[in-house]
């Protein structure tokens, strides 16, 4: 069986950069906006169309009440969000067979749970989280308010979809192998540190 | 500064094995039951009552409302718990200021905060804590129900204790640099690949 770690991870926490340099260290495949081009690809949905829905709760839909029968509603936007998750599901089943490999989010821990993955949820304290978007992109000029706010509407909205489709709790330490913490982190060091855990 | 390793850990989680193997692999001290002999010496009280007072949330002491004056009502048992906290503060620093080590639990992650030490927290579920139980002692005869409820409870008592003095959240992952799940987990070969992380 390939060994698969999956990295969810809070907005601005790295998470994205540890499984990068994970995966060169450990030369293993790494996907991450590859499953969102691909799902793209299968289906009519623009990849920007699906970062979208990937980024919110799906909108419930429920039954109407017509005479004596009870009918679902044909919500269009409900079901594309279930046809992307389906997607998503079948392309992150086809890669985990493919080879080793690292992926980053996509409840990818839920998914490839028969697979037996590394779990792993990466997380920082606000402070860090915010000086890590302002690293990222020196041209970032709102306040740090504004960035606090924005940056836990995206969590917000991570942790709506994870929740919504694993019925488990995004970020719920229960879910995971290994928590880490990088406020205070140095990526590429923990990069090196951490991959001997996977020896 | 000497690198210190605290570690948490939910009551049958293997964080004790875990800690005294770390040490061993990493050639550096380490501290569990000796915090209590330590602190049973500089006071009149018994290691099993110091364990006791660890255990539990402290007796909070109301006022008394005497006349017009407010007096504080002497709490023989929570005076005994301040102590019991202070001499472990008082140890854990001069502990800390002798050379590396790991220490377990006795709030050492918030005591030694100003020397940065690397803050573990170990947790599984609650199949794996009972059999952990059970494999430490074979004549273990209770149920497993009985021994779930015995195990919260312990958990209970270390996280009003560790709440109480520190004012923070036992086994928030936001106060720990590390959240290691050892569900299924070989803690030998676990404490293997974690001491790569501290090099």
């Amino acid at each position: 069986m390939n060994r698969i770690i999956t990295i969810g991870r809070e907005f601005g926490s790295g998470g994205r950069e540890l499984g990068r340099r994970l995966s060169e260290i450990m030369g293993i495949a790494y996907y991450d906006q590859e499953v969102i081009t691909e799902i793209s690809r299968r289906t009519e949905m623009s990849e920007q169309y699906i970062r979208h829905i990937m980024d919110q709760r799906p909108v419930i839909s429920y039954p109407i009440h017509i005479g004596r029968h009870f009918m679902v509603s044909a919500n269009p936007v409900l079901q594309q969000s279930q046809e992307v998750f389906f997607r998503q599901r079948e392309i992150l089943r086809e890669l985990a067979e493919k080879s080793d490999c690292i992926i980053i989010g996509r409840c990818a821990d839920y998914i490839l749970a028969d697979r037996e993955p590394a779990r792993l949820f990466i997380y920082a304290d606000m402070k860090s989280k915010i000086r890590r978007c302002r690293e990222k992109d020196p041209e970032e000029n709102r306040t740090d308010a504004v960035l606090e706010r924005e940056i836990l509407k995206i969590d917000k909205g991570r942790a709506a979809y994870y929740n919504h489709f694993t019925g488990q709790e995004w970020g719920n330490r229960e879910h995971y192998d290994l928590c880490i913490n990088t406020t205070n982190c140095e990526i590429k060091s923990l990069a090196q540190r951490l991959s001997g855990m996977f020896y």
